[in-house]
């Protein structure tokens, strides 16, 4: 059985999140339907980055193993095909060794957060930003990044019902690029706690807007206490934009915020 | 009667184009009618860019005199709210003298086309772009490029049913640029002809596809022949990204594409 890597883009919009349940179209189902359609058995699908309910992706990795092979190109196309009506795609498929695990090879992930920060409301970009009225200024939001940059107890920021064993992680990108109206937030680390990157945004927010200062971030942080976290940020503005690993940076190439 | 300068952003998709007309909802109208809902007056509006149909802006200017004094965010925040439910946003008002007119007064627009060259369909990007699924060679379609600029007889690549007196114009820019899968075609001109980009657009994606030469591109454009034009640009990709006026470039601090 043959191993694919799969590069998936999707807008999250109506979808419940990546990953199967009861409760309404996932991607996840979309394109395990699409792969029993083009191959009549039944293929599981593992992801990357197990994205929430309306969250997007221009940079999801993931792997299946088929029953019999295909060529890259016709696969990708056949699958394309079979997910005509969704909105999702697959970039591009590749056979890998039987070592290769979407989830568990992964040595980085990327993501972008997009505030739309501006009075008037979004139109070409709804959907796929935070839109936030008040005037943020950057430089306090940039110092209280800082802050949070590097390895850490993000107990603060992450849901209640994560189920990580450990809440240390290690942020080695937190960044915050003005671009136009928007504000860009790059993120990356090896792993996410679920709800983290939206915990942050919601928590440097209200710093842009002066009701929090840089100290106030330390301050929830090192309490190690989910109740001193900010809002979380609505899924609308994140994009999962991009998945590393040790031989190749699988998504450089078509990740759409550099 | 003060005069207003409104600078509009829209997502063209479902919209019959910007001005008024029988055949189905536009741009201009529900402007408009926000505007009488606003005012209980009869306010015409008149805009810099007559979009076509499916046609998206970030960089719209419009001018209207209202019956009374308003404050420009008040105005904005007010059709803001009576615009919702549509994909349009007023992202800023401005008293301006009455010798101002949004589309006589203009002395530059600034379009870009985004074409997707990759075999995946869009997801994000979905009817704001053109998928190309060939791939296309950038250089020749930038010396193709070459061949358009400047002063030239543009009947080739104006529409027949096309109403301006001459066809003359100035194309100020015309540069192809790669931003991840996709290729930004910026252009400026004074003014364009009716479907002038999208036909310009639909002759450099043969080039790119190596079915014309930088010759035949030029051919056509000397025969000043409408049929020797290559297949027009679907609207999806075209946005209006801004225009210039003597005193002040005012879409400069928004335009999306810069």
């Amino acid at each position: 059985m043959p191993r694919y890597r799969l590069l998936i883009e999707y807008d999250g919009t109506g979808y419940v999140g990546w990953q199967s349940q009861a409760k309404g179209p996932t991607v996840q189902q979309a394109i395990e339907t699409a792969l029993t359609r083009l191959t009549r058995a039944v293929v599981p699908i593992q992801a990357a980055g197990r994205t929430d309910a309306g969250v997007h992706a221009t940079g999801q990795v993931a792997h299946c193993d088929l029953p019999m092979d295909w060529t890259n190109d016709r696969l990708c196309a056949a699958l394309n095909a079979y997910l005509r009506g969704h909105r999702i795609a697959i970039v591009r498929a590749d056979q890998v060794p039987d070592s290769f695990q979407a989830r568990f090879s992964a040595i980085r992930r990327h993501y972008v957060y997009v505030i739309l920060n501006r009075r008037a409301p979004p139109t070409l970009e709804r959907n796929h930003v935070w839109h936030v009225r008040a005037p943020l200024a950057l430089a306090p939001m940039q110092e209280a990044a800082s802050q949070l940059l590097g390895y850490h107890d993000f107990t603060t920021f992450r849901a209640t019902e994560c189920q990580a064993k450990s809440p240390m992680r290690t942020l080695e990108r937190l960044e915050i690029v003005p671009r136009g109206d928007c504000l860009d937030v790059h993120v990356a680390s090896r792993s996410f706690l679920h709800h983290q990157v939206r915990s942050i945004v919601g928590t440097l927010v209200p710093v842009g807007m002066g009701r929090w200062s840089v100290a106030d971030v330390r301050a929830a942080l090192e309490a190690r206490d989910r109740t001193r976290c900010g809002p979380v940020a609505p899924p609308d503005g994140l994009c999962l934009t991009g998945v590393d690993y040790e031989e190749v940076a699988v998504s450089e190439d078509c990740a759409r915020h550099p």
